[in-house]
């Protein structure tokens, strides 16, 4: 089973990265642009789960490992 | 406008650190992960733009700056 997680800044949390591209493409001449946030997905091939199964399972490894859920929020899609 | 773009590495470019990740997993002891490939996402806000100019705009700026064309893919998506 196919699955992604996307692991996003939580809204108000500064993004300094985000904001480097801000600049990195405005020296590009690309104009116009508010604001960039950048974000994580993490693509995980899983063995031999049913989809509830699948779903706690990513959940605990969001919690513990792939999202720092003091900053960031975190989304499971099942592909 | 918004848009995300999701940038993951090519089929077949190694990825150290999903393997990282796997080997953190599994002590952890979240076991049967076949595989995970890590990619970034960029959440952008553009100013008056039509759709048709946002998605060239985000293409140009794809290739220029947000993914390395050589072993990444890129989608693009307005929101």
């Amino acid at each position: 089973m196919k699955a992604r997680v996307t692991v996003t800044l939580k809204t108000g949390v500064l993004d300094p990265q985000g904001k480097a591209i801000v600049g990195a493409l405005d020296s590009l001449d690309f104009k116009g642009i508010e604001s960039v946030r950048q974000g994580k997905i993490f693509d995980i091939v899983l063995n031999d789960l049913t989809e509830d199964e699948a779903k706690k399972r990513l959940t605990a490894m969001c919690e513990q490992l792939l999202a720092n859920t003091v900053i960031e929020n975190y989304r499971i899609e099942l592909l």
